[in-house]
């Protein structure tokens, strides 16, 4: 265990190193039951798209040197064999002078190798008149143009919506391999904190890192189990933690973490087995105290209990890890810059995020990047109100009133 | 029943008027299966956040003005009453002269109106030396300052992440009312299509469209019903539709609208009861045979056969329905600036989408757009292999090579 504060890069390297992460395995499910999974080996096409020549037009299959020099003044006429039926190998060939009737998207017929658009003959029974000549190949789309068998049409670690899903019915796929998602125990600490949905004793506030971690594992691509508050007590944390372990492939804990004599988390952690607490803080603002530990291959996340430093240090952090662990690759953050609409100051030594909101200021036809307050307060609502955060490098002391930052979008998907 | 072509712009106008799109109602459901969902009704705080004066650090809780003036040379003394715990109403009262151990988040005991830090303290045994003075409300959080009693949270329609069910769980929600999933009916129709996962007959193509349909569904916050492939077969399909209307708010049909005698998807709809079809046609390219049904409330959309096409005009006019009806905002659609690598023309009178995707210009140092070709080749991957799509409007002729265009993005939930 690193028993510095570690920096932010090192705290990353440490996760990279000891963690090692990587997709838990793959499981076969339903293609209809596929959006927004992630695709977990390359999709190769075994067959020909179009399986067969196709034609683009309503009109009449043909073969393109009986119609050459037909126009408006010198048409010509064929003899009408039969009709080819969508949907079914065509049961008639064509021959020298002859022409098949044909739909779009029916089987060009053996001996036919292009199609006269119907609005250039006239038909009277049998005869067809001809007014326009055709090309080889002319309103036929050609066995395998579109995808060729043996094909890679997507690759593994793609996220699948309705494109992705559309291509992969097109291979006559209805069952498809993806990467199992990830199951992350969540729970909070804390003799202050009571469950929502439950009166609120005096003394005490409501529960709100389980239930926003919860939904930040969805977001990243994981299966949240939920297992509510546990009292700032050694054995019943010890337990939960043990019981945690055996149904999930990762935890995350808020919560505990800081020096008072209440913080049991990081020595019950590292009870729990081998190798035990990899790190225990972090010179971050906010999320000093921020915790990781790992038993067996599963890592133990425990976060503060402050509920911005928590989902900030989730998405520093632990986000990176469950995305790899679900397969996905790594995520891209939006940026926009903005100017700051005050003096941002950094914390000494410590990598600073400052939470921000975004605006147009109308007379400067500029956006600013207005700072939410968070810090002591505990201002639960700062992240709802806020747009993105600016980053601030350990060197920096601050940033200035109308310097220009590059804000990192909080997105749907954050 | 609109006898004419209609513009894209009417088209929109008479969905508008004929179908009043409007959620279709709210349900109660857990806030831990709430993310993606939205809020029904404004969230409104009916408690103070936080319920008590707080203490935003580790400490003893003091009167101000007991403080006054003391310093490192100058520190004086107060009694230590006892302690205050954490998750508890506070069982004693600071008089004058005297302080109680308290640590972050406890409450403020009576009497007290500060807290001073720990570190600038020194106690033994009952005797606690203060060596800096603090103001009045130094470190704590007061009652409420965080959320008001009554204060509106977030508001109605509101799409919910982690960030927004956090706020939810601090007010001590456990369930919330958000409006309810529209539930949506895709059928493809087609001799010529078969089903993902069956063998392929020879002469046939695999359904896309179904699939496709079902996914953009999830993606526009409803809940499909996949109802698969109904041959053309004008009283097979009037009886899956009928079953359709039973069951879903709304349906989406592919295939079987063009002009051709096997085109029976318009008047088998126009069939099914009041007002019936609404329109037939759009001078849209792709997607000019687009066409629109009503029966009672609950709309029918009937897409072309061609994929790329259905998936477009999904998006431009049954994507927005959807999102009415599924309590969401407008969508906004993500633009990027680039320049035309090639002439893309307009279809003649038409609203043109042409699909693009888009590159790094290395040597121009700029992006390009650069046209993925779809039409008449039927190009099952035209979607998979596009950025996003530039719309021409009806009276441009085409966009010049190297011309700057604006492109709309296929996003993740496009």
């Amino acid at each position: 265990m690193f028993r510095k504060l570690l920096t932010y890069d090192e705290a990353k390297k440490a996760i990279e190193q000891n963690l090692k992460p990587k997709p838990l395995g793959i499981e076969e499910i339903s293609l209809l039951e596929a959006y927004n999974r992630v695709l977990a080996v390359d999709a190769v096409s075994n067959l020909d798209i179009p399986p067969f020549h196709r034609s683009t037009v309503d009109g009449y299959a043909v073969k393109a040197e009986d119609t050459y020099g037909a126009d408006e003044n010198q048409p010509l006429k064929l003899r009408v064999r039969g009709s080819v039926h969508i949907g079914e190998s065509p049961k008639l060939s064509v021959g020298s002078g002859e022409a098949a009737e044909i739909v779009t998207g029916a089987p060009i017929p053996e001996g036919a190798d292009s199609v006269v658009m119907v609005e250039d003959t006239h038909r009277q029974d049998n005869e067809l008149v001809v007014y326009s000549s055709v090309t080889k190949s002319e309103n036929v789309q050609k066995l395998g143009s579109d995808i060729k068998n043996g094909e890679i049409i997507l690759n593994a670690g793609q996220s699948l919506g309705s494109r992705e899903i559309g291509v992969l019915a097109a291979l006559g796929k209805s069952k498809i391999e993806v990467f199992k998602m990830p199951t992350v125990a969540v729970l909070s600490t804390g003799s202050e904190v009571t469950e929502p949905g439950k009166p609120l004793p005096e003394g005490k506030i409501y529960d709100i890192n389980a239930y926003s971690l919860c939904t930040a594992v969805r977001e990243s691509g994981g299966k949240p189990i939920y297992m509510g508050v546990v009292p700032d007590e050694k054995e019943t944390l010890r337990k939960t933690l043990e019981e945690a372990l055996i149904s999930a492939d990762a935890i995350l804990t808020s919560g505990g973490v800081s020096v008072g004599p209440k913080d049991i988390v990081p020595v019950t952690v590292d009870s729990l087995g081998k190798p035990g607490l990899i790190f225990s803080g972090v010179a971050l603002k906010p999320g000093k105290p921020v915790t990781l530990g790992l038993i067996g291959k599963k890592p133990i996340f425990s976060f503060p209990g402050h509920p911005t430093s928590a989902l900030l240090t989730f998405h520093l952090l632990a986000k990176p890890v469950i995305r790899i662990m679900a397969g996905k690759p790594p995520q891209e953050t939006a940026l926009v810059k903005a100017y700051a609409t005050k003096r941002m100051f950094s914390a000494k030594g410590r990598r600073t995020f400052v939470t921000v909101r975004i605006k147009h200021d109308d007379a400067a036809k500029r956006l600013v990047a207005e700072p939410v307050e968070s810090g002591a307060s505990g201002a639960i609502t700062t992240l709802a109100k806020a747009d993105g955060f600016v980053e601030i490098p350990e060197n920096q002391q601050f940033i200035d009133v109308d310097e220009q930052v590059v804000v990192q979008l909080f997105s749907e998907t954050w």
